[in-house]
């Protein structure tokens, strides 16, 4: 009965593409005896993987597959995985020496984090491109840019009192694993081997600190950065998942980065929402209409996208910033995108590993240049014209970028009040050997660029609308912020508030 | 292959009232000509509107259908219209020379911007009732009323420090088009016209301002107000979207109208989310019970419903506040809806352009009366009793009417602190000659009624539970912001806080 | 025609399990007579209830099902109600004598209020925990808790400005039942009879104060608590519904439980967004891995699950601390659950009924013990363990312990500063005879542990992401508060600020 259901499911529900869906590939030796246990263990990741692609599918008839079509970018595959499924051994025991976590089990050398060299065996393109993605650096440039760093610390440091002020002591490594590093990724690292009773008796496992975590610039023990699983998620590992904006909403959604919200409120996101429920997010290559007809994170920023003709618009990437001429998540300005993906090597003019310096000036040798920008926003364009005549792409285009000067320029205004304030000695900015991030004034001042000019530029960028663009985070907020600040540093100095009713 | 699974996906997923769906309609030779060429440029917006009525069924079929089924609303349609699909140039080239963008393009006359008076062609009434729904007027309500302006200059002008304090300057128009008037709606304009080259050669363009826009008060290239696709989302320009409430989310989602944020979180909202992927958004007329068991925001504010019997509930309306006695949406204060849609013509007691005065009393001649307001609530329950009985609700409203009293009485008592500190000359309001919202304590004045009164209302109105009533900009925030507002005036003028601790 | 394709809708949109779903169960000649004027009145409804369980299966093919899959927990159901459908008339006339809203109504004796002890009728075991459940107390405990009704006091109060400062004025009844009763229930009352001309001739109706209401906690008017109507929303009472994370939204989506935000931005909630429209949720038992693959709010804290084999992992239990071992919602502190769901009966070293004093110190013979505590984490280890390996679900409980000592600790900095501006009398608190919590200063303090420090460990719990652990209510705007607490003490007792300019 259950077989006739999955028939029909397979028949009714599945996109033709995955034809072969439906017929499992055959199983390894290996991995036969990791489901016999596991099976019963974990039902939840040994059904999940069940239902994958690579449940299904050998690496053989994959590399087989020609064209747009194909999936494996590898120009080989080594011979012994190729005529079975992508299943739990061909993983977790691959490259066993460059793996700190490998221990023997019941007779096999097994890893329990799989790295981006793991999938480069297949995968070797995609891999290689992420490898040059501002994500795969994400552990360090948070955790080796000092400016950040002080940032970090005024928020997850552990508050205490000392003088009548309220410092910031170093903040525990639990701490920053359950906050910044989810996201960014930790360090793994092995501080030990213990051996455990379990029901097939005593058996030895790495203790991993660090873990779980699938940040996207993780530290892994094989020397790799990233997880693949941050966006396909384990053990399905599947392309539909990365294609809906659900998979970016675990990092993106807070006031710093709203893309999701943003997404889901603007044109776009309705579309999504009102009808992907028939749209197929598993063909590959990705046709603009016919499988999809509203554009999701993916389709903008990492998809192979054509048109209903099959002639492709834009290659797939998983370097996300091919397609993106600014970074508009400023800190604290909007910028060209880096070149480099390891941004700690950048120089403002104040020398801090800053892309721009406190007045807004650019560190421009470090930075993408015109002719780069304007590539980059040609190939984002011709998204854009899939569904939209020039005329309407140049009009967003211009209104985004008016957006990006319009909230530089408030921050600027916004951080002169605050160079003032430590001027008059009003709080302790790093001209006073103070952190610029940490007092109570200072949040004041962060909130407008990290969270209002954020919200309003990535409002802007998307379409995402009225609300995000004004009211919920937006204008609103950033105007009534700069008043505060102005108004701070007349009160606090002497120069503003009761002295009027004084008669002063 | 994939017409077998149409086939099949019409046969199993369609709703029996879409019979006509799988047989396209035949297309006009100018259309043919258009979807020749872009097919393949604007593949999105092709498929999409492939996959609509409007390719499926023409005009002739729709007006002979009798009854509350007839989507047509027009008497006659246009002979040449009748027996096409409703192609890209039935719209595109309609009325040329009323549209200020027409071009001549490939031997015929077209124009980019659809408008409200297009469609009126086949949807009459629909266009009739929405001239007189307040969205039309939203652009000029705004543009047009200089207390309102004062408040955008406060949230959209360029801040700028001038002798100490900051001012706002003149806002861009980029600016307010990415901001208020995103939802409100652009003032279109022909700034000129264009060759450019193209895969086709030399082609002639209008060069629009105030463009992209589909704001729900557009004023329009043709003098009409408005876009139906702000809602109708283009190519489909399907009931099914508008009738998700993922639609009304694109301008109704912060906190001044957090009506989609509620709304998720109700009771309905939830059995929207939990079963919505069953019900039929496409029947006309919509049964309640039958297609859905919940409402959504059309099914309260715009559909025609009818219950199991067939029987109508409720006409359909496009001028939405037909079932709306109250106008929910303070500024400052909540009251009854204004009798014409064109706001800017209300006069206070104090002569400006508001529903109430800062007091709170109610421009009474410009809103509408109690028996007006009688019968449209008696509207709106009659669809509530569907699912509901009397006396719950006649409980549920007399909550509702008493969080507006409520609201208005605690934004009553924070403008009386406000005037106080005017009084006191703390800040520059009406009169002392300032704006009464661009200065830090205003704001904290203008969260009050904006968010907190707006999103408790919301959160009653439509049962949406606690949260939004309490602790997510409810009454939580409400009762802090004016406790803080009270506070600031105190301190600031020099009668509280630490004069205490000197001894005072 | 409708008959086929709700023929087909069966067939291959409904599960295995509901094989007797097609084929509605007899209806009582007394519900025979309710639908026969209801399914006209009450489409909504009707529609609803045909559409159950309840309408398809009798309670004797309920009862004669063996072993996990049964869903009707009581020993014997009463010999006239076994035969037919779950009707109108068998849950609105059961117990007549005890619902004081009881009324004549055609023949019948018809209550409108249907309680937990209707439905134990048939769910004896679920009724009998759930009393046991902290929610079935929501009324009590904070309608009877004096602590707490100095918040909410200072929340839902009618502010008045009485000599210079703002008053809260006791909240009216309308008030209350809007806001924080919405979730926690309100009490019931009949306040009279009334009779009411309706198109079935005149009918006598009982007029019931504190009504709508569907509070987790709610007063009926047979004296119990509850209403199984807030999870299983009328009239499906499905379980599919109650297992859907929308349901819990309705009440844990505020900065005080955002439970709904943070489970939607974690991995979790990612599978389930991406995936969940192929699970079975009417399942019962329900397998881990094949009826789904991510766990719900419900699969965590309610639901009986099974491995692939059908062995149990954990009891169904609708007593929901069962599987809790910390209650993480602070006020002011986390703390371990209470042993009591009648939290008014603590008191913490201070004598208020609180789990905790003021500095943190936990009123321990009101809560759970070490052993206790350590038996409900292995109870909900067991549902990680069925998709993640041992080491990963310890790294996870140690960042989280960690998360909850970090978060009291930061809230017992907070503290002591607020427990300085009580001391110096720059606000009044309980030593002062005031209310601790109605002030604009005291609402910063209440903000850090009340939205800051439980959405920081709401996040953690759940790995719910970095965005809800920092920037989206968390560490960031935690560790603002503070600072600015902080800085209103130095600024407001005349030790810091605008001396430094004035050179002291």
């Amino acid at each position: 009965m259950k077989q006739i259901a999955f028939y029909f499911f397979c028949l009714f529900f599945l996109p033709p593409v995955t034809d072969a869906w439906c017929a499992a590939a055959p199983v390894s030796d290996a991995t036969q005896e990791c489901l016999e246990c596991h099976a019963t263990i974990h039902p939840g990741i040994v059904e999940d993987w069940q239902q994958s692609r690579h449940a299904q599918v050998t690496p053989k008839a994959a590399i087989a597959v020609t064209g747009l079509a194909r999936k494996v970018s590898s120009k080989s595959i080594p011979q012994k995985l190729q005529a079975v499924a992508v299943g739990c051994a061909e993983c977790h025991t691959l490259r066993p020496r460059k793996h700190k976590d490998t221990v023997e089990h019941n007779g096999h050398e097994v890893h329990v984090v799989v790295s981006p060299d793991d999938c480069a065996t297949c995968h070797t393109e995609e891999a290689g491109q992420y490898s040059k993605n501002i994500m795969a650096h994400a552990y360090n440039n948070l955790a080796g840019n000092p400016v950040y760093q002080a940032l970090q610390l005024s928020i997850l440091g552990r508050p205490a009192r000392e003088k009548g002020t309220v410092q910031m002591l170093p903040s525990h490594a639990n701490t920053k694993a359950d906050a910044c590093y989810y996201c960014h990724g930790t360090r793994l690292e092995v501080s030990g081997f213990e051996s455990r009773e379990t029901e097939m008796g005593e058996m030895k496992f790495a203790i991993l600190s660090g873990w779980p975590n699938q940040g996207v610039g993780r530290l892994n023990l094989d020397g790799s950065k990233g997880a693949c699983s941050a966006c396909h998620t384990r053990h399905t590992f599947s392309i539909e998942m990365a294609r809906k904006p659900y998979t970016c909403k675990e990092c993106h959604v807070g006031p710093d980065v709203p893309a999701f919200k943003v997404y889901t409120s603007s044109k776009h996101g309705n579309i999504f929402s009102a009808k992907h429920a028939r749209w197929d997010f598993q063909a590959v290559p990705w046709t603009v209409g016919r499988d999809f007809t509203a554009p999701t994170c993916a389709a903008c920023h990492v998809s192979l996208l054509v048109n209903t003709e099959g002639d492709p618009l834009v290659k797939r990437t998983h370097q996300m910033s091919d397609r993106l001429s600014w970074r508009i998540f400023g800190l604290i300005y909007a910028h060209p995108q880096p070149k480099n993906p390891d941004t700690t090597l950048i120089r403002n003019k104040d020398g801090l590993p800053l892309a721009t310096d406190f007045g807004g000036g650019l560190a421009e040798s470090y930075l993408i240049d015109d002719a780069t920008r304007k590539k980059r926003t040609a190939s984002m364009q011709t998204i854009c014209k899939s569904c939209h005549h020039s005329g309407w792409v140049k009009g967003h285009w211009e209104k985004y970028e008016h957006t990006i000067e319009e909230t530089n320029a408030a921050t600027a205004v916004a951080t002169q009040i605050m160079a003032d304030i430590w001027k008059r000695k009003l709080a302790q900015g790093l001209g006073q050997g103070g952190s610029p991030f940490d007092e109570a004034v200072e949040k004041k001042w962060s909130d407008i660029w990290l969270f209002y000019a954020n919200t309003i530029r990535f409002s802007s960028a998307m379409a995402g609308g009225g609300d995000y663009g004004v009211f919920a985070d937006g204008r609103y907020h950033l105007s009534k912020e700069i008043q505060e600040l102005g108004d701070w540093l007349k009160w606090r100095s002497g120069s503003a508030g009761r002295e009027t009713t004084d008669g002063k």
